[in-house]
């Protein structure tokens, strides 16, 4: 019997893959218009923890899905994450200067050149779903493409994001108003990542649900860590400005329950997401130290 | 016998219709995002020649194509082409406050709605694009979807917006350059409403390579229409500040050919592109009459 990895190897393995893909998937640095293809790999290559994409893998290994579909799907989710991130950055919007321990796209390129890099990798996102190396069934491919727009539309994630500028002048909501930003902010595209593997493996109605529940419950305790890593996290080991939400006075999950009962909350999360995960054997494993991990993690 | 409606009636007639299609794929002004949502309205309705989904309906008319599957394409292609418009007006990118005698979305709402407006409009393009409404073969939706990323992405629009920009510090740009740098900008997303009605009707490799040429020229003649506009036209008519690129020193079609010159090639593509229609019917005289009124428009 093989052992399984520890998760720490292997979400090290799936950043290796996915840079990998991601290199093969994105344009050559060539042609006149070179500079953008250089701003969309320095966003999208070498960088983060991969989570969503390894959360695509997992659950494509639940169903049996082949390598390469699991593997295209994870590197469009990707792109649509760090598509985000480099507009989110932007002045205009958060105006982050650091990401990941390096000056974030525009500060590395200019704002222009960002923005245009996150147009390109969201609509090469799509471009990859699209083609035929991702499932055999069109079916399946325009099923990931509408819950993957859908997860990231203005009813999703860049809707949350609209919400979340707009937080920063109303410090006054409460945790039903940031339990829907997240949830639409970050929540929707770990949603779509645990669905993807079920979509690509047409699963089963029930297993669907599951990881439905099992993502929403992830997808909010991984919120509420990051806000506890804003205020009690290791600048270091983070890699970008910490406290940035307590000194703009915005409402956050720790901000509104405070340290020990937004800890509380977390865990209470992390418990119920491995419930859900009840009817899968050790296949799912991974995804129950995953949600573990995600309390956990110091970055 | 009914007679063929005027080209104005005709393009009329689909602004009209596209309105109300974007209207009902539009999220609604709702939820605690509802700027969003109100901003990519401002910015897809109520605007511009409509072009774009013209090319698209008429097209899909050659080869019969249901109203339904031709309406959706076409609403796709026009928020990919108003996203763009957004993210172009951007102070970061080429800062134009007025659009279609409008203040440009930035102005109307700010800078952060804006990105997020265009981020909103594109994703919602392949969403709907992806529905089963648009197409009962997801094969074909797959195909309009590579299709229309590809045109739109970092090695089309996006990229062809990357060259541009540059454009502006490098005044030493030749015709061929120049060429290549409206194809892609411009063209490419023309080629792609061109195309569409082919993909959707399943056309014959021969129709479609007809209709791509006939893209290409009008494509081409289009870009040096709007070089010509911006040196005689009048800003009223334009809707939006002329002289732009004069003042900025940009090298244009008429800059490089003068004014002559560059309307007597505008005249040559559109014959051209009018005999890459000679093995279509009388079905296609619309489209025989868009060529011409691309070179005469006013605006």
């Amino acid at each position: 019997m093989i052992p399984v990895p520890s998760l720490a190897e292997a979400l090290r393995h799936t950043g290796q893959e996915l840079n990998q893909i991601l290199d093969r998937l994105l344009p050559p640095v060539e042609g006149p218009e070179a500079r953008v293809h250089a701003a969309m790999r320095y966003a999208a290559l070498d960088g983060g923890k991969r989570l969503r994409p390894f959360l695509v893998l997992q659950t494509a290994h639940l169903f049996g899905v082949a390598q390469q579909a699991a593997e295209r799907t994870a590197a469009a989710l990707e792109m649509v994450h760090c598509y985000s991130l480099v507009h989110d950055d932007l002045p205009a919007m958060d105006d982050d200067d650091l990401r990941r321990g390096r000056p974030t796209c525009h500060k590395q390129f200019d704002d222009a050149t960002a923005i245009l890099a996150g147009d390109g990798l969201l609509t090469l996102a799509f471009e990859v779903l699209a083609g035929p190396e991702t499932h055999s069934d069109p079916q399946v491919r325009c099923a990931l493409i509408a819950e993957l727009a859908q997860a990231a539309g203005a009813r999703g994630m860049v809707g949350g994001q609209m919400i979340d500028l707009e937080a920063e002048t109303q410090p006054d909501l409460d945790v039903a108003a940031i339990t829907r930003l997240q949830q639409m902010k970050t929540g929707r595209l770990i949603e779509f990542a645990c669905q993807a593997g079920a979509i690509l493996g047409k699963a089963p109605h029930q297993q669907r649900h599951a990881l439905r529940a099992y993502a929403h419950d992830i997808g909010l305790a991984f919120q509420i860590a990051d806000d506890l890593l804003d205020v009690v996290g290791d600048p270091e080991a983070v890699g970008k400005g910490l406290q940035k939400d307590a000194q703009a006075g915005k409402a956050t999950f720790v901000s509104l329950l405070g340290v020990d009962r937004a800890r509380a909350q977390a865990e209470m999360l992390v418990d119920q997401a491995i419930r859900h995960l009840d009817s899968f054997d050790e296949k799912a494993d991974l995804l129950r130290q995953t949600a573990r991990f995600i309390i956990e993690r110091n970055s």
